[in-house]
């Protein structure tokens, strides 16, 4: 039984991790805080959370997060990056959910998030939580940088390609979907329903923060820089992340085979029989990441299609996933959900 | 542990109970039958349950059925009937998810279902399955008619009225709206996303199958016949319905306090703080019932707001309820399911 | 060829009314103003206007709304209050799409919208824009207090029995249910795709602002106060408010007929065949109200489905009907658009 | 003033067409034909057509077609092949939706829609109705194949490039989504709303039909055949479709210009301002087509986003906008519609 806190709970990923950690048998889930909702019980906001969380948000100078064995930051990017050293520094390991710690290149975070980094030292000790690529790392880190949702889909489907180095590095595209809980629980007009709905769009083609993180990951796997093509676009739904990556194959190979032996011991990454079309209900509310490749009409594009639920493996499930690494305890407890379908 | 058969497995119903029951950890799922898709995996057509269910549909005259101790049938109308008697004789118990043992007036049944039925005699035996009504029943009970997804929201709403006689019973209005789901997993033009989406409609005004359910459940508790009119709605989501429920108050009761001491002790009916506005979402893959009352402008009408999930309090998730109630299963397993929100 | 201005163009009242005169014979549109978006471009905040609106949003002072025939206010209560008696005494008309003028009693009013009005005296004067009951005074009015989304449905179904007065006034019952796009374009959490999307809920039971509209609407019909209970309801789609009517009958009538008989002169009521269901779809996008009246189970309780566009019928297209038939132009003028179905 | 009649009118192309053709003032719309609903009123069908088409669908026997100037088929593909010879014999000029008329190679047609072409001599006549790149042709045609709706967003979108011959044609990559009307009005599971809905997914990622009329259509503008990938995806919306489209420069080209050249006399094809991102809604309705063009980090790689409505620029609209063409009439009449939004 571990003793954990989460900062900054009012957001998608702060419900999504309270959904997960409700019921975790070996965490007690000690503090929530919230700055501009302190005091307001947790079920009030959430009434999902109704008879299973029985706690009220807490002022962040009132959290006694030094008393926790982990603590999640849930919070907007800048702000686990103040307060990370001084956790760390009591002997409490961190995930932060946001993005103060993902990119090694300081000066490159700085430019794509628009402000000084707090605590550059960490973050050469920070570890990039993807358990398919860092998992002994992730056993004995104090600090793990949890990856944005589009560079978990995006990594995991190209991660096989590079690793095996059969297709062109240089030309790599990734033309991604994601559902509109991707936003975030922030009141933006252009997340309302009446703007959202009904209505598909590509935004950020000229960049996005995501697109460095990506690059950094694939860059680590294929040991060399690649050349990415990266689009995301807005789809009418809540949850959920498709990626669709296109290569150009550079020798023959067979894919099939290459994916299901790359994640045959994964617990969260299903590679689906050749022909198939995941779709984002399919992993709706769990941590599964399903991955199909297709070679069509032949030719030497690859195409990989992968889905995830974007506020479980693309955020809170792999917090958690890495949260049971980190503590020894098996990868899917709390984690072996059905997905909801429809 | 007790081994379980499905009949008709290709549905919502079918879908939402294998769901349900591929973590129930007293439950050995032994049969999934499908007169259609015979020889299909389950978890080729239903891709969220790859790596948790691990059978294949078989043709209904393939399956021996009466080597389980339950069998659910979650199939059309008319099935269960012919197929029951056999089952029963067998010694295996019965949860039939469709309307064939729902209405103790055959007569009645046999003009709402346009069809002959096949087993009138054991109509009478069968117990209805709402376990916050008929809990002793249920425990005993060979053959459960489970109930309907609008009559489970409209009566939970109505019951504490009608049990302190309280209103009038001759003038309740039940204005419900539910998400497409409820229409099944049928090849039908209405339903499909570019009919059904973005759009409301009522249905059925001049007379639903669920109107006479209704009656003969709020009959049974008020001791006598009640004037019901009953309006269904579509509404464009996949799961949920919202009923919204009428009623005149004949003398002066706290109604807040009414509904919390009914429900006190049922661990799926969460009667909510005054003023409060449930929202189907709190309830989103959960088998919670959730309920708010309301005197609105202080008038003598009541307005109570009663939601589920009408694939699992609605439907496949009571069916569990009572499949636990029956084997003297704790009644939340398997079912303590946090809610997706969002 | 009249000159039009509009006060406050970036909602989606605001940018429908743009929809509707960019191809209006008659209109001149020669002003639209916004505090916070002056300078911009109208285009360029609603892309579907390029090609079609040739101007920027102005600043409010130095918009010269006195040439002008007629100001549209498609802004917040509370605002053109402030600005109409400069504007009439400017022999400019005014439709005020927001609730200012709406309610005769003030001291109502100031407690429903928690705010002094500034400008009592006209409100006597301003007639209510419903045509279907007041199209003689429109045409000479000089202000008109455009109607609310709801108590446009809702009055349209119940007008006509109470006028024959065959219904029990003190028991009215409206189920009102409606897009999102009726919360406005505000950045407000509850109104995000992530909250609102895939769910239903009610919302101000305990009292709305357009209850006392209502009551104030009905009674002016039936003579003598109504007893009404009103219930709000939030649906997962843009467009669109259905109402559904309860009342109890008091004597016979041929109910059909008499819906008929009521609006067969009116251009933008649709009386459909008896035992019709109207969808919200079918008037996507048009100033139609489509009413269907029931009588189900042959009880005594009359029930009337009612559906608009809430931001045609309910807001702009209604606010042009009403400058049409002021400036003698025929009612349908630029209304005469096809629903968008599907 | 001409006379139309439409062959199979009960799909959503078909009801399309008469949401356009209702208020042409050029158009008598005389029949339209529909086999198994023959001798219903179409407004019985399609409600939203109340008070503006008063037509009965006629059984295809009883009508008299010939006596028509123009005939669209909007027929599931086979049928136009079968009575098209008929009807150009005896002077009618014809517009088939279908995909009949669309590829030149009656061996390719055959193997991709699986059927014997009925009419291979009158493929040679036909005119692929892209108004864009034939449009004197489309004067004086008699047969019209109407572009697919994918097509028309791909071939928009790559055309200035492929003309002005500025990117490797061998690697084009057609990576586009639509809403779920693109399947048709048919009752097929797959487009249920609650299969649909909430969710996301790529299909046909083998091949599909519009694969080879896109490739014919660009190697026709590139004067050589090309090298394309097309990924089509299906959203959860009703209307729309965008196609991001990715290319290789190889060599410097002023993109924004190119595209605005390409297109400054072209009425439906809307070049938005550099940076832009279009949405589908932002031609909601309409018959435009929107495009924008990237070139991202200031890489090699030329991003194109086009998005239409699916069931106008890329079915109904475009058909009415070739019948424009061909009888002279302004491309816009009745096609000047305003998006709706939201």
């Amino acid at each position: 039984m571990i003793k954990v806190g989460i900062v900054g709970g009012t957001g998608y990923t702060g419900v999504e991790l309270l959904r997960l950690l409700a019921l975790h048998p070996q965490v007690n889930l000690q503090v929530i805080t919230s700055r501009a909702d302190a005091g307001t019980r947790v079920d009030q906001m959430f009434p999902s959370l109704r008879g299973l969380v029985d706690l009220l948000f807490v002022h962040p100078d009132e959290a006694f997060l030094t008393q926790c064995d982990l603590v999640f930051f849930a919070t907007p990017n800048g702000i686990a990056m103040q307060q990370a050293r001084a956790l760390i520094d009591a002997g409490v390991r961190v995930i932060d959910l946001a993005a103060d710690f993902r990119l090694q290149d300081i000066a490159s975070w700085e430019k794509w998030y628009g402000m000084t980094h707090a605590c550059p030292d960490l973050v050469a000790e920070a570890v990039y939580g993807l358990p398919e690529i860092n998992r002994e790392k992730i056993k004995s880190a104090r600090l793990i940088a949890n990856p944005g949702c589009y560079p978990t889909a995006v990594q995991l489907g190209f991660i096989p390609l590079l690793e095996a180095g059969v297709i062109d590095m240089g030309s790599l595209i990734a033309d991604a979907k994601s559902g509109v809980s991707g936003a975030g629980r922030k009141a933006e007009i252009p997340a309302l329903f009446a703007e959202a709905g009904d209505s598909f769009k590509a935004y950020g083609v000229a960049g996005h923060r995501h697109l460095p993180e990506i690059r950094q990951g694939l860059a680590g796997v294929a040991g060399n820089e690649v050349g990415l093509t990266f689009v995301p676009h807005l789809t009418p739904m809540i949850r959920g992340i498709h990626a669709t990556l296109y290569g150009r194959l550079t020798r023959e190979v067979d894919l099939q085979s290459l994916f299901e032996q790359r994640y045959r011991n994964e617990p969260f990454v299903d590679v689906m029989p050749a022909g198939s079309h995941p779709e984002t209900r399919s992993v709706r509310g769990s941590n599964q990441c399903r991955i199909a490749v297709h070679r069509p009409q032949g030719s030497d594009t690859v195409v990989v299609l992968s889905v995830i639920d974007n506020l479980v493996k693309g955020a809170a499930g792999q917090a958690v996933q890495n949260m049971n690494i980190m503590f020894d305890f098996a990868d899917n407890t709390a984690l072996n959900i059905v997905p909801l379908l429809p």
